[in-house]
């Protein structure tokens, strides 16, 4: 059943049938929460296609919005312009637990790893979420990566739920969430951009929510600083090369603008897109029939990566569930507070 | 005169006594605008000091939002981390004619120049001014370059004038926009950022004034796609090196979003920033003490920029006279369209 | 005639037809040059193929090995991966001159641009010949630029001609030079990678050639400091999409090393490719269905680039006859200085 | 005791005392090697200085040569332009252990990460051992990255050991190597350049040792393609700023282009360097006073780190002993395959 943020005007494109990263075709979520003693964390598993992703490695790019996280896998992602294994995300200090699944895993499938075969390059994105979870327990463990690819569907919760269990997104509770947008070209061409966010950024006194600001919310923390991050990831259907992704993923910045954010000095935004399309067996050929998309075709699809970054950060609100932070405090949730103070900035006259 | 756009609320850290880009002391701004049978159109300088940028550059960065821009200037800029002609700005087709006045100027000032010295890098930046001006004719010369740098002052008009004499802003007319912040740290030191922008970028149907849409205002143009651009020009006395320059420009694509904007395919968005602290006698010792700023510091900075980024844009619009487009239509004035429509979206209840 | 410098075993690879970028089909190369009264400098174009660029751009990227230069178009090149226009190599003060042909020459053959159309991208770039020529007097101008590009042709000459008439090379004369290579993958499809390179860089004292050392030969300038730079621009038939040619571009600074240079502060050193695979007419498709090379062929093509760019630089110095310096000194040739000294590091044991 | 590979007139610049990374004041190298029934692999620590580097980090930047590789720690350092944990290399499976040490390292010094301080960026890079080394049983656990820390100290062992236990030098055994240069600027200050390279790269019928072939020599491998990668770690005790040691990292590529690479398209070719000038006590004050070198003085540093990293490698090589590959066959010694090729490649007469 779909449940998203309601609104009217404040967006232009339609939405998918599920409005979620998943209405890509063949792209799944799946989360394992670790909720126990001071542990409030866990992984979520997005998995491009059904494939043995090492064999047949979608397109893919990434944008680092502010550099101040501890991901693993970006590097050769941003060299070679694809994505070879799920992509996993998790709290900060689980990010070692992970690319040890994510590596096992591969060579599982493909014994040749590292040996005849190159390595593999698993990709694992974090955030922050000292907050509610006790991080330096490091709870995450190789079985709850595991779990979480397991549990990969084409359906999945959104809110306090796998990794962002613990997170904290404009001081309410809130982690995953996920938003799409279609985009129509001419000839009645339809495709498809998904987003899917970790989402820990971001202070109340900074939140706009459909231009609106909250300045009466109770607020949840009075630190001087955020100490959050973000993780945009987008999908497409679309036939997008590298190094139009790469011009995707950028877009995502205007979206954490539009709610208020300036990027805090603290906060990792690291944002990454790939595509369904154009998806071949490594090395076996010397060349690819490819489809790819016209580059003035891109604008359309930038609005509807702005649009569906912009709603998933909303929507991993909008499901959130209240949580008790590590130091007794609460994380309150948003849905319940979503009255804005009425007098938003005037218009001079 | 202080002339800027009223609001209330939407904004948090102070303006600077100007609220322009000149309360970064020693920063002065010159016009040139060329107006004349078709031409509408000039030159706008920015100088960091008021000595010789040749032999006393400025640190600096720059941040390439989307790239598609035809500057000159960039690529030392980014590898030097610094400035060493006046920041000139006008239209897509005249950099060359800017970028040769501060060669012949560099020269004139340093006869070793390209000889015994190295060459100079001049630093010319432009948006497409073609929907107002006719830009095929090329009617900036060497000596409206010239001039505008002449012109250079601690107070200068926006909106309509110099390089944004025939500039464009979702849709309305409006250039040259600038707006400054004050940063406080600890210890009651203060730094100030300003920003001056060449607004020319963003269609009506998509822009946000503080959270507000514009759904009823009468549309300039019909376009499917933004051709439009724009450059900004972030300057702070707080005495950041290069690389921290870079992330303080970085943050300008919020801003952009806040406004509503997705960085359109054709947008060149271009932002870039230099301090005045540090600044040395080229070559004048193997080594120079300077001063750095605390890189956790910089997250008031980060808030100043996004908010005098955006603000510089509004008062690019507040500031901006009709235009009579090459093609007939008329560029009309935000000013007098300013009372948004009402229902703007509703909060779900 | 094939005329290129003799070698027995250095390389491996097996040279195209020419032995020069004219090599890939299509491309053409034409020099202009400007011999007179102080001034020894000029134009060098090369055309990625026959038709209208702007309308039918090539996918192409570009390596910044070391940003000390003034070159334009590089910015937009990088963003949207194509390059539209002619590539114009010339002396650091004569990039606005080559601009303006650039545009002008745009216009003429598509009016709408600035108007209907997008702006056009001029890509020009550039050496400091200020050792022979009068840089100053900027003595190219938009004819030399134009002329230039009406000169291309499939054969061309190498060393102190066109944009190398001024250019020196690890102290000797010598400007302009080009080679090429071939890739045999499996199941016989060849194809070719072409270099052409501008040159200008490097100190006698540090010059390795088939890596031998040329401690004896008179220098011919005492700088401490080389102020020179080199343009390094590839060709291929390969369909490689704009990140591999990135890949491609970025393997040029192993050939700087291979002939003794460390990328000297003051060295522009900047490389770009191109393919003449995968070219459309611009908007004719919401997509166009074009080949992709298999990345891991990649690795044949990175030592053909290697290859054909040390030899590139070589063939410059070959083929320049000795220029009498603006101060009055000579540069000598390589050609006749080329018996190096016997002594060679000797190996230990 | 000083044993580095013999040579005469190949290099320009005076070597440090130790001609190791060690030679830069403070910084300390351990080594932890694992051998044992298959396992044939280790870790290797490199520690700028001997204090609690999260709370005083130094200065650094990286470049990325190639990016086929999986390190962790990049991205944070290459935006915040500092180092806060020890430098640890490994092989490609082992970056997950030994980042789990580094952050339970952290935290042990400093109780509030990852809760009221902001969580820690472990630094990792790797290059694949899989041709000695069984990699699939990730032979190296937390415990092996401690006691590689544990083990710093000013002088250490070259060749097949710690992290370079199982690496393939151009078909030869050796992995890890280093060396020094001296930089002599004007009035006599004296500054320091170190590599240390975990070297893993190349083929044999590529290599040049000062400029000679080694056609003849038995081949380890008969390989199509190189499956290894380089890491290298650069020191300086110059006061360079973030910037300024990106330029000096991108240098690197020179060095392997002299020794005969070409960048190989499965090369994880990676570069890094510090300075342990302008060290501070992290958020102690809003700016600290900090000395910054002459840009134009970085051309004698760069030198300096093409030469260093170039002999660094050299001594990889030099002081490895035989290993046995996994599959049975030998990697042979460099040290005793030393005498190259008579016939090098001749000049024309």
């Amino acid at each position: 059943m779909r449940d998203t943020i309601p609104h009217k005007g404040w967006w232009q494109l339609p939405t998918g049938p599920a409005n979620t990263i998943c209405d890509i075709d063949g792209v799944r979520v799946g989360h394992e929460s670790v909720h126990a003693e001071g542990a409030c964390t866990g992984v979520t598993a997005i998995l491009p296609h059904a494939g043995d992703l090492y064999r047949r490695p979608v397109p893919a790019a990434a944008a680092i919005l502010n550099g101040f996280g501890k991901s693993i896998g970006l590097v050769q992602l941003m060299e070679l312009g694809e994505i070879e294994t799920p992509i996993l995300l998790t709290n900060t200090f689980s990010v070692p637990a992970c690319a040890t699944t994510l590596i096992k895993r591969a060579i599982g499938q493909n014994p040749k790893i590292g040996r005849r075969s190159a390595t593999v390059n698993p990709l694992v994105l974090e955030c922050n979420d000292g907050q509610v979870n006790d991080i330096q327990a490091l709870s995450v463990t190789e079985i709850t990566a595991e779990t979480a690819i397991a549990n990969a569907d084409g359906e999945f919760n959104q809110g306090t739920v796998g990794a962002g269990s613990g997170m904290k997104t404009f001081g309410f509770a809130g982690g995953v969430g996920s938003a799409s947008r279609q985009v129509k070209l001419s000839g009645d061409s339809i495709y498809s951009v998904g987003a899917l966010v970790l989402s820990n950024f971001g202070q109340q006194a900074d939140l706009r929510v459909f231009g609106r600001l909250f300045p009466d919310t109770p607020r949840a923390d009075l630190d001087d600083e955020d100490m959050g991050s973000i993780i945009i990831v987008m999908a497409t259907d679309a036939p997008m090369d590298s190094r139009q992704l790469g011009r995707l993923s950028r877009r995502s910045g205007a979206a954490l603008g539009r709610l208020g954010s300036y990027l805090g000095h603290q906060s990792g935004d690291i944002a990454l897109a790939f595509s369904t399309a154009n998806v071949f067996e490594r090395d076996s050929a010397n060349t690819h029939a490819t489809l790819r998309l016209c580059e003035s075709r891109m604008n359309a699809f930038f609005k509807a990566a702005v649009e569906a970054t912009e709603e998933a950060i909303l929507n991993a609100l909008w499901h959130a569930t209240p949580m008790s932070a590590y130091d007794g405090s609460l994380l309150p949730s948003f849905r319940t507070h979503l009255t804005p103070k009425e007098d938003t900035p005037a218009m001079p006259g």
